[in-house]
């Protein structure tokens, strides 16, 4: 069968690439890996995960049908311009990063257009590494494909396959919108998440003493610094921009505090309960 | 025994007075419960849970050794106040909300300070409502009790013993410290996670839209408006500070965002993370 999937090779093997390898391998893919951590390659080979792994200059992976790079965001463009020559005849090249403009670009600047297409699920947590991943974690999970000026149908339908093998909800989608809808969804979160945990511990607050939901609160602020300020940076005009609106809404709710306005608190609280719930404030799905 | 406690008064059948009847009549307590809402107290009647019903100008309610006004933290000081008769000989008198000082010096104010303790259990989340009540809520809960300046030393036993009761951790904490700190552990993370809420509506996000991670960021948007917007109103200065910083923080972040100073971002990152999984950067519990 032509676009057929039967090895796949992957560079990253933390909670997104390892995984994503535990899927595959389970699903009878065999799995060439690379990770700058020996152990995790060890870990996943004697695990079964990983059939072969991949050395340092990749030498062997022209073998696989797919590559799929989940690397810190940061890193995939240096990585694409390093290893383009090598892999230019791989029919499928995916990243895995939570931003798409500039990986999609790269790979169209160093000619690797036709077989790439940037892939973003939103899957995962607070938690890092091959340690935290596990089978399963895309089942259900929205993974976005946002595809170069130039990719080929081939290419784009082997990314198709590949997600659905692993129970993905594919949503097609330009990276620049990408980039504008992650930063309200999924960075803003994240920021406000690290922001109130710095706030708590400069008050000499310490996280055994908040309760449930304050606990909920800051979980976010365990994830990777290093992912994260790679995504912050690579999207920094939008996640500037939603940054700035919630410094404003605080604002508005800190007057409303301060001035004792019991109408206005109990109104902005009961909105934004009608939106979590779905309820007839909610807004219609853009 | 002098002390025991063998009827308990409840007013207000809520997640908190709902829960807390259901582990004291599971510990063999005879329950007495008045809520606004019938057919809660019925329901409650119909578990066995509630052994009679108060009626509204709560007759009856002097046979018990204990009360406990389970209502918003702006209902208590009014209903003290009309109640203060009748209710005058009962051994123990608490509230359970979230502040502390305007109740307590309510509690002086209408001549009960001596049987008075005020209360807070930092338990429950986004739910209310009997319906979400449930026994062994407050199982290894922490609870405030925040005594007024004459409580006496049988009423605070007995606050004690009921709260041991149900399994919480006691904690005494003056009134005006408490409200400070629970200004940071529980009152700015609400108050962040509705503004969030209401950022994303106003952006055009569905709740379906967020990952995992961006979903436990608005989970406590779907808490009561009518419970919170007292909380705050109660609370405005203490709430109102902490809010501020919150802003400051957010305002230094975005700042490291569009100046693109990975260093500063990576390194606010890591001290977030730090003080969430108890590093080195975690302060010491104050």
């Amino acid at each position: 069968v032509t676009g057929e999937i039967r090895t796949v090779a992957i560079v990253g093997l933390g909670l997104i690439g390892g995984s994503l390898a535990r899927d595959l391998a389970a699903a009878g893919v065999r799995v060439l890996a690379h990770d700058r951590d020996l152990g995790a390659v060890e870990d996943a080979m004697r695990a079964g995960v990983v059939a072969e792994a991949l050395p340092e200059d990749m030498a062997g992976i022209e073998a696989a049908d797919a590559l799929v790079i989940a690397l810190p965001v940061d890193a995939v463009a240096p990585w694409l311009g390093s290893h383009a020559p090598r892999i230019s005849r791989i029919p499928l090249i995916m990243d895995t990063g939570s931003t798409k403009t500039s990986i999609v670009a790269a790979a169209e600047r160093v000619g690797i257009g036709r077989c790439f297409v940037g892939a973003h699920p939103l899957a995962g947590d607070h938690r890092s590494g091959w340690g935290a991943s596990r089978q399963g974690l895309f089942a259900d999970a929205p993974v976005y494909l946002s595809p170069t000026v130039g990719t080929g149908p081939d290419a784009l339908g082997r990314a198709r396959r590949l997600w659905e093998m692993v129970g993905a909800r594919i949503v097609e989608m330009d990276a620049g919108e990408h980039d504008r809808r992650l930063a309200w969804t999924s960075h803003l979160p994240q920021a406000v998440s690290t922001v109130l945990a710095r706030v708590l511990a400069e008050a000499g607050i310490s996280p055994g003493e908040l309760g449930t939901g304050g606990a909920g609160m800051v979980r976010l602020a365990e994830s990777s610094p290093e992912m994260w300020s790679g995504i912050f940076q690579e999207n920094a005009a939008d996640v500037g921009a939603a940054l700035t609106k919630m410094e404003v809404a605080l604002g508005a709710l800190r007057d409303s505090v301060v001035r004792g306005d019991r109408a206005a608190l109990r109104e902005g609280l009961a909105a934004a309960r009608e939106w979590r719930v779905g309820g007839p404030g909610a807004p219609v799905d853009g």
